[in-house]
């Protein structure tokens, strides 16, 4: 970290009709998130008033006209959206989710600009703002798409230990197995084997590949996708030095515990991935590697079913605001052990007489 | 119970290159299993021996000619394969899945000669047995086949109070969203509260149904089933008088919490179905509904991996014997106190004056 200051943590409001403002509020409510991180929120100062006073949070904030205002004992609010935007019901519509990515796209401007180091986004839907130029199904994909290439982002689902990356997203289930290529998990392989490294200082991981059918295809008898797919993709990655393993039957790995033996998870889609992480925990978070910028959510939705009785619990989006502080810290951490390496010293080992190759370099994907 | 006799269990040994025999053997080394149930194993003498030295196992079993002779104290094992049979490797072959398949064969024809009252199944793969006649994908399809009619079964996987059935089985996850129609649906919602009601002894199911796509479809943004196929056969079956309810998320259903106030989930598929479960029980059962005879079978597969290791455990099986024996009673239940009904009043509702209408009859599906 630069200058030992603590690390601040942008927070897109999400949409207002959800529960994005209880969770934030309750968030830093606890004065501790304060010694931990300097918090602005991109929103709406109005709102947040509106649910602190209806939900009675002892949450206070001050409203700054830029990050660069931002009180470093104190949660800090950046007005983003039209006064106009009004909390009317306990559902989104298009005025709300522009607010929601209004708010976004200053948060991004600013992380550009250097005024935030991580982004925490609480949960929008962006289905009301489709057109055709917006097409995009989740936050990740829209951030994806402003601040690097489609393909680059992978989402990795964190909680109790478990980090979980999801070779599709959000498709419809209808087209997963269309869309599972050799290539498509080649590539999903190298950025999880990539964000393990970096973004989880984790040195040589090892990650689990879920099979796509049940009982892993049962040799071709419900299934030919881990055949002609899957166990291609895992042999030639191998073959790159990733070391992954499997096809697993889904269901097998999580009932056999087995998971716990594994760094990483690769499932082939949304539900496959979600639904084991909920079970087991309490405070999930998705990770979206492959940004420049670190980006966590609550792994929850907006929970507009329960906006507004003050029941909602905080605890995912305060892990988001943890995991995307901890990412950030291994990035600078392997930033610095990388920056000057000694020559690594390659022995021939081709035949008896051992060679020390000084002119080998390490290509560290 | 006629006689008051204890509950006869047969047991198919399933393929004997698993932990079958493993996971049998050792849920009936603990004598009080015997003062609950007269459990017969249809198999092979000689592989249990096999297992019972291999492993240490500290199970007595008898040998009986057929199931009418088992005696009432002990674990008596049926003859039903070839001698030549042995364990040659932890890989199921061809032989192995023929016998798994004479075993079973054998004990349905016991239970439709009255002499079992209920089957529980152990793991065994049917791959290896396909052909132009044979074309079953699983045991209680090949069972489903023999017993009853096509349609008529629905899997029930029961552990740790959950009880999610599956709306499609053992398929390729890319035939999955062709195959959910509205009737299919209807079908399973009504076979589910069926089943509820009469296997399990709950007067009146509530049942969740889960969506297919993320985030429940998104109104639309990742998948339509959900707007033409589940919540019509929702609606229709309310109507019907099922009290049915979604098509709800599934990882937000799991996430939240919310699925403990439901009798019953469906799920769409077999992953969606079995990864919660096994999340969340640690000794999980599948029920196979619709059948005349009632079946069960613990929800791990054959585990090869750990064969002859000494390390299986035997939970699932046993959960699977008190499921089976649980099932008989409610059955038994629910079938006394149906067979004299008083005449059912019913009011007229429609204007002020009430009238008692005699010639009602309640149809009770």
């Amino acid at each position: 970290m630069e200058e030992n200051r603590k690390i601040r943590v942008g927070i897109a409001h999400g949409d207002i009709s959800g529960i994005g403002y209880e969770v934030i509020l309750k968030t830093f409510s606890e004065p501790l998130m304060l010694d931990l991180c300097t918090p602005i929120i991109y929103g709406s100062p109005k709102i947040a008033a509106y649910y602190r006073k209806a939900l009675e949070l002892p949450a206070n904030f001050g409203i700054v006209a830029s990050a660069s205002e931002a009180a470093h004992n104190k949660l800090s609010i950046v007005n983003c959206v039209d006064d106009e935007v009004k909390v009317e019901s306990s559902k989104p519509t298009q005025k709300t989710a522009m607010a929601a990515l209004q708010a976004l796209e200053k948060a991004v401007a600013d992380y550009e600009g250097g005024f935030i180091d991580v982004l925490v986004a609480a949960p929008m839907t962006l289905h009301l703002l489709q057109s055709d130029e917006f097409h995009f199904r989740a936050c990740p994909e829209y951030l994806e798409n402003r601040l690097a290439q489609k393909g680059d982002a992978l989402a990795i689902l964190l909680g109790n230990g478990l980090r979980i990356a999801l070779a599709t997203e959000h498709l419809p289930l209808r087209e997963v197995a269309a869309s599972l290529t050799v290539d498509l998990l080649k590539g999903k392989l190298s950025a999880f084997n990539k964000s393990l490294k970096f973004d989880f200082g984790i040195a040589a991981p090892r990650i689990a590949v879920l099979s796509l059918n049940p009982h892993a295809g049962d040799n071709g008898l419900m299934g030919k996708e881990e055949e002609e797919v899957i166990s291609p993709a895992i042999k030639q990655m191998i073959s790159e030095g990733v070391q992954c393993f499997g096809p697993y039957s889904a269901d097998g790995l999580i009932g056999s515990g087995n998971y716990a033996r594994f760094d990483g998870i690769l499932a082939m889609y949304h539900d496959q991935g979600l639904l084991p992480l909920k079970a087991l925990s309490e405070n999930s978070v998705v990770y979206t590697a492959g940004l420049p910028v670190v980006l966590t959510s609550p792994a929850h939705g907006m929970a507009c079913d329960i906006v507004g009785q003050g029941i909602a619990r905080e605890d995912s989006f305060r892990q988001a605001v943890y995991d995307a502080i901890d990412v950030y810290r291994h990035r600078v951490c392997e930033k610095a052990i990388r920056m000057n390496p000694l020559q690594k010293q390659y022995y021939e080992k081709k035949d008896d007489s051992d060679k020390l190759k000084l002119d080998a370099v390490e290509d560290d994907a």
